[in-house]
């Protein structure tokens, strides 16, 4: 049971479910709903439990729906769909898709340990995004198990569709408050060409950032990702990935161009680095090589966890606003008195300042609580979001008023008193945990 | 008052409107929205009026809000955003990015004469779909009028942004039926490198649509079009653009691959039409001479309009079952004794025929109306959809509960009645004018 209380945020919010179902088929997911909806019990849907916004914190009294037992994965390839149960992994749908030369793109860094039915739920992102969109853009077609009970099947593998409203669309991101995925079809496409990889040192984050806003003008990269100073040095005292410990700041970035036009794409981030004050710049064409630099970017979260106890954020910018947004953090944290270390999926403006604190000192942790709450502030100043993929879960529902206005708040409410009239769905995420 | 009535469609369900609104602001559509709300007038959202669905034919009694006068566009390169009027045609917020270098994908035939509203508001297709997506995957942000003259504004210019509810998400495709939407902001992407476009010509419909199956598995093309030998000759008479009157199917292929991967995608298209049994294979990089191809294919509708009466379709199914459905649609033009004429969207397996008939002829007209339905139900049977991409509007209304079920029809209803109780909004449109 505790392993089914909290997801990888621990945020605290964590209640005592009264019972974890673990489903094994769409059906037994539904008997449980209509049970629930009978005695108006909480129902918290559960994937692999990697969020990193409380989403599927267990609910005192209530039951967690776990789909970690659902896992098939089958691939048409004629069609170049995916038909996935929802606990099935990321990384089992890109192995699956890739034995028939496909691939499935959104990849978030938790690939290895996240499931799809949770991608879906906050219409996860990930690195290669900057180039090839998010969840919501693979969503062919759905099965969802709604508040009573009864199972509805959107969409299929047909690639266009505007039969009716977008209602699949709806379910994506909506964080288990709206339904219970039980099946998705998927849309693969033929498998990314092996590209290049560069990676480029800078004195800082605010000159490091410059050089993204001017590549993203010229190229479309397959991936631009930064981090600091400080969760290169947690990432290579965690595990070493050769990453250079001295950097202020360091941009990975990929081309997946096909033929000559990779290396034609790479030579112009290049001149942006330097154009910005690069350090040094560095390229590969090795597979292996870029794979270890990259797993170093992926593995911050659980470098930065083995070093202390850790908020982790989420906020997004207009992209040319990143440099604002990078230096106004800087000063959140010498403010605070917190450590903020920062990795950014930056061609998208998206970046994961996480706060590092002591638990055990409790103005490091108000200083901490502060910073949060800063941060996401600044991203609404300059016209951002407060969570770019993680979701809102419980950990940012108090800030969401603030980014989106008592309007979208009614319009929310709204929609969930229509599909979810007793809030029975994951009370607490997104919204507080009753109508009133 | 004339030429607010009627979509392209003319299919016979417009009404008489009390008033005609043209807004210039989106306060005065707010106002109009009140007003309506509060006496439970209904209106019509109408953009360019070139919908194929009867979406915005005119309600007896009713308001039409039109959006063609609110066409502002302006760029922001450094964000890579257009914020839009929705009245703006898609053909200018084109033009408008590229003097930045810059390119907003989704290009339905009509880009010269449909509006930005329009779009949004069907999740409009085109011809580089089925490389770059539809409209829904290129908007950021949207302000909407809803039923009670709230304005709500959502999302912005940060490009990845998952705080709440996907609503943005929602409105597009909705067809004016849960708000009028009076702003975009749109994502525009580098501008696309001038490639290479191939003409292949088969002895067959099904022949072609074996090759273009062989084709997706293999490159993404940047378009994959289709059309048959009615479809040919019907543009020819109308205009010459050069097409081979003889072929019993053409098909357009592109492929914009940056540098040498842009011949080796095309020699791959080639391999794959004439495996599939073409019988000449044309290409060329000269830009003008594709641009003429595909405004033949572009202006499909027009010359098949210029020959008879006729009725859109707009099916989809999944790519591989392409050539059951080709032959499916032959067979039934010759059941019902009417002349269907066949364009499709083929990379995406979804199809336009169009039936050509006599509408002074009762006989003809019958057979029409069933060829019509006959066609729906066979994209049904297949595992597709009613409409890819025009929409359901008041054409299909009738048809969507065949294709999406009980369940997803009252789900659709509660949807609609927590966002417009008093089913003000385009009522006729994907669900019957009143609620019961
Ligand atoms: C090291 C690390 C790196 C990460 N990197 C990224 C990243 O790059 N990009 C990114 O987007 N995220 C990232 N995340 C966050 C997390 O992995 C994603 O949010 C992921 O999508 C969650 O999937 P899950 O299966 O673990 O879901 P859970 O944590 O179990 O649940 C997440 C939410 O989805 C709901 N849910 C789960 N399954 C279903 C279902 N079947 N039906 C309805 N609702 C459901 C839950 O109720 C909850 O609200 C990272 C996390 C970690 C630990
Ligand atoms: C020759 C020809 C070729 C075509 N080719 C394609 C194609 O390739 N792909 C494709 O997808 N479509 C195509 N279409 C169909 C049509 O152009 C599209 O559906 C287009 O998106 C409609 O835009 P419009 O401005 O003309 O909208 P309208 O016809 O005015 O309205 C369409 C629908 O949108 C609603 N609406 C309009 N504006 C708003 C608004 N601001 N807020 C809320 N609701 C609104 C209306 O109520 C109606 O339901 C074609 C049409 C023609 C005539």
């Amino acid at each position: 049971m505790e392993k089914y209380r909290e997801d990888f945020a621990r945020d605290g919010s964590a209640g005592m479910p009264v019972a974890v179902v673990r489903a094994e088929h769409a059906d037994q997911v539904q008997v449980a709903v209509r049970w629930a909806a009978e005695h108006r019990v909480p129902v918290v849907p559960r994937g692999a439990g990697s969020g990193l916004s409380g989403g599927s914190s267990a609910v005192d009294g209530g039951i967690t729906i776990s789909l970690d037992r659902m896992r098939a994965v089958e691939v048409d390839p004629a069609s170049q769909v995916a038909i996935v149960e929802p606990g099935a992994f990321n990384v089992e749908v890109k192995r699956a898709a890739a034995e028939h030369g496909l691939w499935y793109p959104p990849d978030p860094s938790s690939f290895e340990i996240c499931s799809i039915g949770g991608n879906l739920a906050t219409n996860a992102g990930g690195l290669c995004c900057v180039k090839y969109g998010v969840t919501t853009d693979y969503v062919l077609g759905m099965d969802v198990v709604l508040a009573d009970g009864t199972l509805v099947r959107l969409g299929g593998k047909q690639i266009k569709d505007v039969a009716g409203l977008s209602l699949l669309k709806l379910f994506v991101g909506s964080e288990g408050t709206l339904g219970i995925i039980t099946r998705a079809v998927l849309r693969l496409i033929p498998a990314q060409v092996a590209g290049a990889t560069l990676v480029s040192t800078f004195p800082t984050m605010t000159a490091a950032s410059h050089a993204v806003v001017a590549i993203r003008g010229k190229v479309r990269a397959s991936m631009l990702e930064l981090m600091d100073n400080t969760s290169i040095n947690a990432v290579e005292d965690w595990r070493s990935h050769g990453l250079d410990r001295s950097a202020g700041a360091l941009l990975i970035a990929q081309s997946d161009a096909p033929g000559d036009a990779c290396s034609a794409e790479i030579a112009i981030v290049r001149d942006c680095c330097e154009a910005a004050g690069a350090d040094e710049v560095f390229t590969t064409t090795d597979p292996e090589e870029a794979a270890l630099l990259v797993a170093g970017r992926r593995n911050t979260f659980h470098a930065l966890e083995a070093r202390g106890t850790v908020l982790f954020e989420d906020v997004g910018v207009p992209v040319p606003t990143l440099p604002a947004l990078v230096d106004g953090i800087a000063e959140i944290a010498r403010e605070c008195g917190v450590e903020i270390a920062l990795v950014a999926h930056a061609g998208d403006g998206n970046t994961h300042p996480v706060v590092v604190y002591d638990a055990a000192d409790a103005a490091s942790v108000a200083g901490a609580r502060t910073a949060f709450d800063e941060v996401m502030a600044l991203a609404i100043r300059l016209g951002g979001t407060i969570t770019g993929e993680h979701g809102v879960g419980r950990a940012k529902r108090a800030a969401l008023p603030d980014q989106v206005g008592p309007d979208v708040m009614a319009l929310t409410r709204r929609i969930k008193a229509a599909l979810d009239p007793d809030w029975i769905l994951n009370p607490g995420a997104i919204l507080p945990p009753t109508p009133s």
